[in-house]
């Protein structure tokens, strides 16, 4: 008997990694594929010095020949980022539409990749058949342009895996939304499964339109007497263009700073789904413009440090500085947890006696997801038998069952390993499968549970002791053991040296001990540790991390 | 001739840690006054591992004989925190009213300091006389009991410090708000300068009272069928009783969990400002009752690790354990920087089946700082000529002193270390005094540009090679250099061994080196790093940090 199952590998409990799998057939020989392949951004409280988080396809690994193509349905880093580091290891061709395409193979090119393995897909009706599923792109709006969700056609059924996506009937840059097409894709076919955005679950109000803030831009731009320059995500075009315009309309001349930024908007203008973008000048020409005339749009809206803001924060960028009596605008919202970052750059250029202007709880920006009651309405729209609420923290995901359940929909709180069986009427957990975060740290990928990460936590925390100590061919020490620290104070109690009070406490310590624990590395090397922790602690009240080297001398 | 200055030494450019002097007298020999000594939090980001962040207070340490007092506006910790700490340095008598006496004393009496330094003052017209200044305790309201402003009496002027408040008519703890009270002392001798509260600037709402809290949360709490569980910050005393009378008004018997809410009940209790509190009952007790009629009141509000919200989060505590359809309630706001660990004990409980329930936009949260509009109208009652905004980014800092500009009112902005010349009728600056801030590291103080928090971070970003070299006395290397790895993947590319990768390369050169060199620690110390971070680049892509350990043996 077949099967229809449904397996988040990244994106369920979390905002960000978007992986889901869909598979149908047999029990354990379904035919899958793999919609998104995303990362997520790495913190210093919980993964310092790591580059990038993705997810652990691991569970893919041994099933390639299962594996029948990946469906990527929009170019945001937490939905494609992963892509290029994690195809070499699937090798399926990759469908998309145009922008992401063009994204996606910029990726794959850096990488050394077949970018032949990109395929563009035009939106419903054009429909892509693998094993058993039918896929189809049907345009949303979202803060990037060509969002797409999919329709999945099964023999079990419809599927609707909305991706990400916001109701947006002036969306700026592409369709508006439309309530019939939407309806249309239940009508043609009821839907069994709506697999659906969550992260705004918590916003009780209607989204509103990327349109409403062109008004409110342009008057605050024109108001303004200095330069102004403001931020917002690279790949919101539609809030560029916005941006741009009403610079414009306010005689200003544009600049762009920003390699992200700039990659975008020539994607966006290469994949068609951009046009009109007013003439933007270079760095060295901003610089001939009076500053009353001039507006740049920069990147860094989360207060990146190597991003134009964060380095305009600091002092001179590319030639450009900002002054006293210019603006910035954060045309975005801060993303939880980077709330630090984007202060520390506000109240930099707060010193430079620029002023900083927010969002302004939403008169100069918008959401690029549904908000709750926006939910509520596609769920009517789509009226599936059952919704999976996906790409949100666990508590997102709860919310968004709870609303669906209470409107009578069977739905399923599904975190990243559990694998739903959706052949009936009602969700049920097939499996637990293993799932994780890889770390790219540098050019390795090191598992989230390595270890390696959690010592360099413990190092941040705790401080470091290194204790190398010399024996000779009898096990007799040769000298002092020997003491460095890092990350510890220098001095302890009564501003003695804290290396030389261990130094003088291990020797002693190490005199009064018996040929066997000298003899034996292990046991020597707890007995270090103990001296180094206990003076640690009478010292500087703390218990430091201890790397500890024995050199054994041998006879020649 | 005599003239008045202020100097922030903390609190300006930052909130947290506040601690201000004011001096009159000829210039360099100014009779001084302290006002507040708090602490600031640390966070991974930028101290990791430290436990308290404290203000340098050094610039008093050679002007002892000139400081005549301390003076405490509340019982916060960023208000009162540093006192145990710093007050061995400074010995002066401290002036509060009861409640920050008694948390004051309690402090004192942990650090084995005397605590009859520590004088309780009654409210104004009580007055303190210290050298040139008269000082009087204003009631205000804030988020803990008894927070006053401070009238300072100085023969160049009056000056009215504001400290943390709020404008509140029904506080439910303490006084109402009585504009009288205010605009009599400007009536009672003209304020020459307002030092003012500026956390909340960019709140443009007026601010509400705690009293508003009573229904809604009493609606909530008898609605709900399980268990409730609120944390809120634990010397928000007024909450707790609002809370607590809401758990009775629904028939909850309340428990209170965790030492410092506990502690502040207690003190609360003490110094008076607290009655008819509902009877509370002990976590054993708490196990008898009906999870309907049961109440927890808990610390934690903030998400931090340790606190009994986080505990909860992760399991039974003190044999208590949260279950579905148990509710939990945010009645607080999470401060920025603390959105993840929050988040982690929401997506916890999520995962327990327990609803969370935040502030939700304030209905069941209100902030105990004055907003502009509530700023404003103090600016009108105490008509000052002067306002130094205080306690506060230098964002809020900078947004205060426009409003204030706007309204006709002199201003400056004066961040740490700024000595404000208030003698005239517009603030000049005087001086830029050397300030820091001070880290408390287990037991030691450590210095934040010391070098020792930036190791840890370098750390924890970059990973730690030690690398032991041992050399006989005709400066020959003995056996292979020895590789330990910390925080850094086991293995490089093609899944080499990276400290063997290394120890190889190192041997290597190191075979290569000259006598010069090898009988050199700092050119022989400088080429093995100079191998380990190039084996790292190219090996895994990144630079680590390099600690080397050469051992030379000496003839005996």
């Amino acid at each position: 008997m077949n099967r229809l199952i449904y397996l988040p590998l990244g994106g369920a409990g979390e905002i960000g990694m978007n992986a889901y799998v869909y598979g149908y057939g047999p029990k354990g020989k379904e035919r899958l594929i793999l919609v998104d392949l995303g990362v997520a951004f790495p913190d210093m409280d919980a993964s310092p010095g790591v580059d990038l988080i993705l997810p652990d396809v691991g569970w893919l690994h041994d099933k390639l020949d299962r594996l029948e193509a990946i469906f990527i349905t929009h170019a945001h880093e937490d939905h494609i980022g992963a892509l290029p580091h994690l195809w070499p290891g699937l090798e399926k061709k990759v469908y998309c539409r145009r922008f992401t395409a063009t994204i996606g193979r910029l990726k794959f090119e850096e990488a050394g990749l077949p970018v032949d393995q990109i395929v563009t897909v035009e939106p419903r009706p054009a429909t892509v058949e693998v094993g058993p599923f039918k896929v189809q792109f049907v345009p949303v709006s979202h803060s990037i342009p060509e969002s797409s969700a999919l329709v999945i056609d099964t023999p079990a059924g419809r599927i609707f895996h909305s991706a990400d996506f916001k109701i947006d009937h002036t969306p700026v840059v592409g369709e508006g939304w439309d309530d019939a097409r939407f309806s249309e894709i239940a009508a043609e076919r009821p839907v069994k499964v709506m697999a659906c955005d969550s992260t705004n679950v918590f916003s009780t109000h209607p989204g509103r339109s990327e349109a409403t803030l062109a008004e409110p831009l342009t008057e605050l731009i024109r108001s303004r007497s200095g330069m102004v320059v403001a931020t917002t995500f690279g790949s919101n075009v539609a809030r560029l263009k916005t941006l741009a315009e009403a610079a414009r309309a306010a005689d200003r001349t544009i600049c762009v700073l920003g390699r992200s930024m700039k990659r975008m908007l020539s994607a966006a203008e290469e994949a068609a789904v951009l046009s009109g973008f007013p003439k933007t000048v270079s760095p060295e020409e901003a610089l001939e413009v009076p500053r009353r005339n001039l507006m740049l749009l920069v990147t860094g809206s989360q207060g990146e440090r190597r991003a134009a803001s964060a380095q305009l924060s600091r002092g001179k960028y590319l030639g450009i500085e900002m002054k006293e009596g210019d603006t910035f605008l954060f045309s975005s919202k801060t993303i939880p947890g980077n709330e630090r970052d984007v202060l520390r750059v506000w109240n930099a250029f707060s010193e430079m006696g620029v002023q900083v202007i927010d969002d302004q709880n939403g008169k100069y920006h918008v959401s690029g997801h549904a908000n709750r009651p926006d939910l509520e309405h596609v769920h009517r729209l789509i009226l599936p038998d059952m919704l999976i609420p996906m790409h949100g923290e666990h508590r997102h995901l709860t919310e968004h069952a709870r609303i669906a359940t209470e409107s009578g929909i069977a739905a399923a709180v599904a975190p990243n390993g559990t694998m739903l069986d959706l052949t009936g009427d009602v969700p049920e957990v097939a499996e637990y499968v293993e799932t994780g975060r890889l770390y790219m740290d540098g050019t390795s990928m090191i598992g989230a549970l390595d270890g390696v990460v959690r010592d360099r936590i413990r190092m941040a925390l705790n401080g470091v002791v290194t204790v190398t100590l010399i024996l000779d061919e009898t096990d007799t020490p040769m000298g002092e053991p020997w003491v460095e620290l890092m990350g510890l104070p220098p001095t302890g109690r009564g501003e003695r040296s804290l290396s030389e009070t261990m130094e003088a406490d291990l020797d002693e310590v190490i005199g009064r001990l018996g040929r066997k624990v000298l003899a034996d590395d292990d046991k020597l090397e707890e007995e270090i540790r103990k001296v180094v922790r206990q003076v640690a602690m009478e010292e500087i009240g703390k218990k430091p991390e201890v790397t500890v080297v024995i050199s054994r001398l041998v006879a020649e």
